[in-house]
């Protein structure tokens, strides 16, 4: 989808939401609608007569916000919040949305002050109204490119855990893993991490977050890994579990019930369900296996321009997935998530 | 500085702000305060007859809150700052500092909704009342165990910047040399990269946050390298611009008056003096070479468990740098940050 596209329907949902412009500057937001990745920006957006969409953003950029912004009118200054709020004085712009999830208390006050300055002495002034997070609403349904990219940035993940299968050894230090496995996905072309990889082995893999440590691997014990890689924007997110060396009959019924409970939530993820139920799928597998107290996470999230995105798949949500025509058109797109992911069977 | 000590002092500060309690959930400030690095926090400290510190999380933290944040209470709830909120409730706050900087308009709603709803019928509800980043304040002035931490992760990072000037050459992809410096980092015991890492090459270094590409390194020209690395929970930061094959005579200019304006900033820099000053320093250097208009950035930032922290060293500012009495006392903590870092030459 053309960014022109992306910020019409943005555009779109802030008239449907009672705005005559939207004050966008949630940095993956901003990316997505008009292709700016960098670190400082405010994006405007109005829905009158003249749509139009301005970026504001600071001198450090003004090379970059030109050729990524291509299509989008670009204004530099040092404070580029302020001019955002200059600009909707002087395009006497009546109520403008910011979305209150990615706006703080402060900023919301300090643009009040900068509108109040701005429109002093003019007759009216724009008002600042809190709006839903209509930009990541949009973000949550993802298009053909964004599949491709996202396809891609699994693949490398696919790739890499491949790869740790064969390179884990028992007395290897955690981080010497994770150092491994980050080089290699800067040769695949990863941009960088999603997050900061987790590698937890023996006790520590009861840790759902542990971050790589000095810790050893084990001769025997599980050893988790949690990795994603970032490509051409996008990130991928893979938690796999293994274990080294013989494993007892009390871990193999953890790791099988595990795994059973993970393909069933991927069994139960299609258009139409709720994200409730296929919690649910998950977590009726580990309850017959009387492991379900353990089971303190949720059963999945969003990924995308940023590693954790609407929607949440937790106990008892009730939002139903959804997907967009040309998906349902191609179900190959939807790749299994399981541990024999690296053969990408269609579902 | 015990976190005991941290958390007495951003008591003080809360009580001093005109509050009898402060809602933490910035995680910086909460790992800072009590120990806790795990990405779901709300910490709650009381200044009142009874000093007071819990910390809410969810259920995936329940062992490492207990391991990490060793001397405060810990509650674990599904939802951890609407427990928050109604310990606030139970135990008859009356006003709640929250940083206005760090709380978007959203969670402020909600914390709102929280605690009339577990005021119910009770006679009195706590205020939250928007404060200033007491807690931010506090972090910008280092102890001897943070300043210890920052010099190893520097150290580590004079000793990457040391290895890729053997390793770099002509025709080398930038993601290549983000690669082997990452690699690099992460065997020498970086938790992760502090941001992400730029290598911009050529015509490209005129980008000062270009994120490396697959650009190759030229036969005559800029490298800009900008990273830093994670160890123990604090970031390194630093920026070294190098040249391939000959320079020409405004190669060679730009880049002396560059070297002489990061001297001439690092030399302004002491206890007493004003930020704003530490950035003239720099950039009346460039002033003379004319080159000041391309002086985008400002000069320099703090640094800690955040890659951008408080102070930020631009024009015209006019906050004044201080510095504790351990470190007027041990003037050799204070190193030169220049291109000959590896000395680490005490000023």
């Amino acid at each position: 989808m053309s960014t022109t596209l992306r910020k019409k329907r943005a555009a779109d949902a802030a008239a449907a939401a009672g705005v005559d412009a939207l004050l966008v500057t949630h940095l993956p937001d901003v990316r997505y609608l008009c292709g700016f990745t960098g670190s400082s920006a405010a994006l405007i957006l109005t829905n009158g007569a003249h749509r139009r969409a301005v970026l504001f953003t600071d001198g450090r950029y003004t090379a970059q916000a030109r050729a990524e912004a291509a299509g989008t009118r670009v204004v530099i200054a040092p404070r580029p919040m302020q001019a955002a709020c200059e600009w909707l004085v002087k395009s006497r712009v009546k109520r403008c949305g910011f979305d209150a999830a990615q706006t703080t208390v402060a900023s919301l006050s300090a643009m009040r002050k900068a509108i109040a300055e701005a429109a002093n002495a003019r007759s009216s002034k724009p008002k600042l109204v809190a709006v839903k997070p209509l930009v990541a609403r949009l973000r949550e349904i993802k298009d053909a490119e964004e599949i491709q990219r996202m396809r891609a940035a699994a693949a490398i993940g696919c790739m890499l855990f491949d790869r740790m299968l064969a390179f884990m050894q028992p007395g290897m230090t955690e981080m010497a893993v994770a150092a491994e496995l980050e080089h290699a996905a800067r040769l695949a072309g990863a941009e960088g991490m999603s997050f900061e990889t987790i590698v937890a082995s023996g006790v520590r893999s009861s840790m759902p977050h542990g971050h790589a440590s000095s810790a050893k691997l084990p001769r025997r014990g599980f050893v988790t890994l949690d990795f994603g890689v970032v490509l051409e924007g996008y990130c991928s997110d893979m938690t796999r579990t293994i274990h080294l060396g013989p494993a007892s009959a009390a871990e193999r019924h953890a790791y099988d019930a595990v795994l059973e409970a993970q393909e069933a939530g991927v069994a139960a993820v299609r258009a139409g369900v709720s994200v409730g139920d296929v919690d649910e799928a998950a977590r009726s597998v580990l309850r017959r296996a009387k492991l379900d107290k353990w089971f303190t996470h949720s059963t999945g999230h969003g990924v995308g321009l940023e590693i954790h995105e609407a929607p949440r798949l937790a106990a008892k949500a009730t939002q139903r997935l959804e997907a967009e025509w040309w998906l349902q058109l191609n179900p190959a797109y939807i790749c299994r998530g399981n541990s024999a992911c690296a053969s990408k069977t269609p579902l």
